[in-house]
């Protein structure tokens, strides 16, 4: 994984309207934080708090905004700009390009197609994939061994990697990127417990990814009981993540590693689940709201609202009674004592 | 995924003892909830709780209960029965079947099947399925990339999805439902620290499955160290459960999304574990017992026991508690004013 | 899974020191717990609290520290060694080996290698193996539907189960074993909120593995943002677990089903993150800290701490903390009558 990066590229991609102070020769190899970057490497400055880790950093090249003013040390390049974080960005971009290039259009020999599906000739079809009947598989990379379900539909631009499965009639948008393991379009859990058995509850809906959302390694989204599970435009989801039956998620929210949504609930836009973070079935989570790392969320929330905890308090509050528990020793030792000097006054009796 | 049923096929299906009221011209292409139909839609009354819902539906046809008394809208079909849900699972598995047929029998050109396995004539074998040395497999389906280990049992009527992984020696029953990426038999997880690193403990048992299990997407079932891990009849598991090694589970039990049972714990039967709960390892969990969401049970449960919280308390007094612990900035004030007024007596004396 | 092992074939592998008493005629063929074994098996006292169940085990052979005296029964022979625990993994051992043996060197017909990656002629590669451009692979065992990406780099006498994935740029050391469906180097979890959408931080770096490391069924290791996501040699990871990108995991850990590690974490060697724990992202776990189930750590540990609780409290404060959570109810309930008995004290007049 190696890229060798003249400064005269690096400056290419990050504007000419960088100032410059000192001087690198020589190319860049690596990226790597103000602490560990190596002679070679660039590093930036992203966050303040981190300002007095550039003078002692080994870097050859650093992004740096505008209002720092240490000079550099000797063969050591400067680089100053509005914005050094999406400076970085612009280069990783690039490097990411180069390193992981997107293969060229085309079905692997080995992949199997039905004859009955509709594939883009601008698509790239990896080994081992396999393709239903009646799905339509658009200008998309679909990596090693991906399955696409019968009827199944993937929108233009969209990157499934190795060994994504897409259920039947499931409709995935446009520019997803979907991660290894994924599993679109499983049955939903529903069942009725009818002559001492749990009987299945047909599961005839699908899973729809609007576009721009990016579902984590071996995260799994189950498909309606019927009508659809949706996963709304800009949607992040992370590694690892349960998404039930029915489910609907707004726009642009990010859900993150090993967390978990019940059946049927409904989250707005912007909402924010952290990671083991859970939310109970049948709720409405709103716009932009909050759910710290492994709270359990059993009640509907207003937007904007902040909870943590295992039983989804207000933050402040649940952060208040977190303070308090650890005072709980020391409370119980106070009131015994209290409850003795009572007791002692002449004037209280006995307090039974 | 579109389908259309006449209300004559409709009524075919729910059986003839129906009543109805309304009537309702053209063929219905969706099912949904009574606030989400639309006209073309059928609807139900399942939970009474909504019924004040029937009245503002826009479904066309209506499956209630026999006591609904409010006449239909112009246009709309109401279907009076003893179970509307009932029925709603009848017409949904009808739907199920012809959106979702099952596969003709047969072995698909791409799949490897080792010369020493034995696979029944009725078994459907999926695109690069793979059917290891041993193995015997009845009459089950197998979608793609299906792998079945060395000397590993698959039972009549069992449907394994898209990459699903059985390991060696391992037993399926019959009609298992088994979601995609699911992994029956990966090592347990055991070690013993020696010379100053962790050295694997062999695991040479098996996962056994009885019938009528179903294990969701992306769910783990480890082998046992030796002896079996055994997963009971009519057990259904959801996606992203962790069942460890010589776990054994009773019949009839829940296992909901990502909940994980450590290594020798036993379920009874009826248990229902809810979404993330967690039971630590080589405890008994009674019959019927119920563990919250988000739940962690350090120890055995009696049957029918109810448990909720981090340290799986009743859940009776986790739920006192956390009303509790919601007031105790308040008692915590309230308990400095009493300290102080108790000191400021004159009988008390110093209160140190 | 059947295997037969005679008496004198079981003394060979437990070594030549051994003591004897009582004897069993015919061969072993299952090991099973005191509790559960049958005439035929061989069980073992590993735990010295189980000591009461020998006596009554139906066990055929048993293997025993050398100062259980209670004398056999009627065709029932005791093995009495130094560590029987380790006997029997040794027995463990040699069965696993004939069980399960390892595939012969060879390339499946079945697989895909790209005419650019390099494949020791020593290394066993699968059905439906796909194997990218630049890659480098071992003396390795690769089962069913293995893929490893592009540039990426597998270690002598690694076992890579079936459907395991490793990222174009990984590198897996020497010795490990990947269970399957586990994914090594997903893009990390990387996103800028830039002009009303989440814009994806390219992660650019890769994960590398050291010698000696186990990762379980399922589990997600993400690719770092640049540099690498490091696991050191001998750690130990179960199912399900999310490492997420940067996460860099000391030597001889243990990482435990369904627990996650947010971006840029660093922990130290001998660490124990035990089941559905986790830990927030920029921290530092120290050396040997222990970490219980369940429990979130949102600051960073010194060596050897020991938290538990979902805001990572010292154990034992947490363990007093949950007591006296219990008491809670009867201590606002003294609190009121006490607050009362105080108030009513014509020397306090009113506590308002």
């Amino acid at each position: 994984m190696s890229f060798a990066y003249t400064t005269q590229r690096i400056l290419e991609i990050v504007g000419d309207d960088a100032e410059f102070s000192g001087e690198y020769i020589g190319e860049i190899a690596g990226i790597a934080s103000l602490a560990e970057a190596m002679a070679g490497d660039l590093s930036f400055l992203g966050n303040p708090k981190y300002r007095d880790a550039v003078a002692s950093s080994a870097a050859s090249v650093l992004l740096l905004p505008r209002d720092y003013t240490e000079t550099p040390k000797a063969g050591q390049l400067q680089i100053k700009l509005d914005n050094p974080s999406y400076a970085l960005a612009l280069l990783c971009r690039d490097m990411e390009r180069s390193l992981q290039p997107l293969p060229a259009p085309g079905v692997h020999p080995t992949a199997f197609i039905d004859v009955d599906a509709i594939v883009s000739p601008a698509a790239s079809i990896g080994p081992f994939c396999c393709i239903g009947k009646g799905a339509v598989v658009g200008a998309a990379v679909l990596e090693a061994h991906v399955c696409v379900g019968k009827y199944a539909n993937v929108g233009d631009e969209s990157h499934l990697f190795s060994q994504v499965v897409i259920g039947d009639y499931c409709v995935i948008g446009e520019r997803n990127r979907l991660h290894p393991g994924c599993v679109i379009g499983s049955d939903g859990y529903g069942y009725e417990f009818i002559d001492g058995a749990h009987q299945r509850v047909p599961q005839i809906g699908n899973v729809v990814t609007e576009a721009d959302v990016d579902v984590g390694a071996n995260t799994a989204i189950d498909r309606a009981r019927f009508g659809s599970t949706v996963i709304g435009a800009g949607t992040k989801i992370d590694n690892l993540v349960q998404i039930a039956h029915n489910v609907r998620i707004g726009k642009h929210c990010l859900i993150i590693g090993q967390s978990g949504i019940s059946g049927s609930t409904e989250l707005g836009n912007g909402v924010v689940l952290a990671g083991q973070a859970g939310v109970a079935g049948h709720l409405k989570i709103g716009d932009g709201a909050m759910i710290a790392g492994g709270a359990g969320v059993p009640h509907s929330l207003e937007p904007n609202a902040k909870v943590r905890g295992p039983t989804g308090e207000p933050m402040m509050l649940y952060n208040r009674i977190m303070v308090l528990q650890r005072r709980l020793p020391d409370l119980f030792k106070r009131f015994d004592k209290l409850e003795k000097s009572v007791e002692s006054l002449p004037e209280c009796g006995t307090i039974e």
